[in-house]
């Protein structure tokens, strides 16, 4: 099967001209078939804020009420989206931006009330709102575009079939367009994020494990060495090494294209 | 050669959620292949104003400079095409919400200095700010898209090859698609206003023309029957059917896929 490299990018290094230049250059510059996800939600933060919305997370999910969603949908579907779809264009790669609701590709369903536990130990019923949890993902014309070197660029927004639009998590559509592209091609999954991969110690940036097996993984848990937020993201990766994708890597954003930070497979 | 219909809608019944269904819906009735194009600009004024951007309006054009370039990406890109979109997926329709940047459509350039005549008589050079004129439209993606009865819905955004998004009058993004597409298809370009068709007596919205030839149209200019803002359209139209649009149509939107209006062959 064709290699196809499905790149996630979020957080700051997106919101920031050059930083944003600067990876979209190296995504550019990357061989082969591709599909950026991108994320936003700082833009998002600022731009409710203007509009006088404020923006309520909680456990670092951003809560998506009707306001919400219109200025998620005007950032992520607009802003964000068809600027780096035109960057990317005058960079040589023929980009198509696309929501979930576009070519009808991804499916979800509005997330039901959710039992959270809060850091005082507490547990609550949460309404997250507008927020969507991925059903189906249709990815044949998705896959026929790309073969004919069409680089899709995935914002972070789904719909439900009702013609409703709904907020979806960058790192879930990364995964769930990974996964269902496995059946089309030979798929390798890159969250970039701030540090250059899962560190073994987290006050030193250059400790970067370079390979993590389910064993490995099993262990660092065990000893506690991976901990907090990097075992739902070991989760997912191991989840769409389950379900196809050949490996995932855990990076830098200035570094793609480069060094491999950690390889899960 | 397939017939095709490319659909241009625009006014206050895109804007109000009711209204824009019903539109929606007799769209989604349209048998065969179809492409809707759409405006926005109310809604970019309202969110404008909302984040303190005063709209300025120059002869019935939009100045967009450096934040009103933002609003329109949001609102034309994001809110009002992925809402449109969504709704279409929910009506049994395959859309796909493009900018001209997507697959790189449709390229344009920054509009230079033009001269304005003002209703005063005065003439001015006027800067437009981030306004495209069409430069060139690769419409073969497109039409194998469309072939496989993909829904385009296109928003008023091109973009100029450099990186950066363009605001482009909705009219035009539909006569040059239209023009585009008519080296694959038998072309009809329908466009939506807020009367049933040209009328003969602008007075009686039953005096509908329903049909203008060119020599009609001279012999109407002379004797006064169309003016003013009818002429541009109808020039526009004129030279859309000189390009190889089979037939252009001037309607209301309440009568689409029912009755014809003005049709211009």
């Amino acid at each position: 099967m064709t290699k196809l490299n499905v790149i996630k990018v979020g957080g700051a290094v997106v919101e920031e001209p050059e930083s944003l230049q600067q990876l979209l250059k190296a995504f550019a510059g990357l061989e082969g078939l591709k599909v950026l996800v991108h994320g936003g939600g700082r833009r998002a933060t600022k731009v409710a804020a203007s509009l006088g919305i404020e923006s309520k997370m909680i456990e670092g999910r951003r809560v998506t009420d009707e306001d919400m969603l219109q200025v998620v949908t005007m950032v992520y579907g607009g802003l964000v989206n068809k600027n780096v779809v035109a960057k990317l264009q005058a960079l040589g790669v023929n980009a198509l931006g696309l929501t979930g609701a576009d070519l009808g590709y991804m499916l979800s369903a509005k997330r039901p009330l959710k039992k959270v536990k809060f850091a005082d130990g507490s547990v609550q019923d949460v309404d997250y709102g507008y927020v969507g949890d991925v059903k189906a993902v249709d990815s044949d014309i998705l896959a026929d575009l790309i073969a004919k070197g069409v680089v899709p660029v995935l914002a972070p927004l789904t719909h439900d079939g009702n013609g409703n639009l709904l907020n979806t998590n960058a790192d879930t559509i990364a995964s769930e367009a990974a996964k269902a592209l496995a059946k089309h091609f030979d798929v390798t999954l890159t969250f970039c994020f701030e540090k250059k991969g899962v560190l073994s110690n987290p006050d030193d940036d250059e400790s970067v494990i370079s390979r993590i097996t389910r064993e490995d993984f099993e262990k660092y848990k065990a000893d506690g060495t991976i901990a907090g937020g990097m075992i739902p993201k070991l989760d997912n990766a191991f989840d769409a090494i389950d379900k196809g994708v050949r490996k995932v890597v855990i990076t830098k954003a200035d570094e793609l294209g480069k060094s491999e930070g950690t390889t899960i497979e």
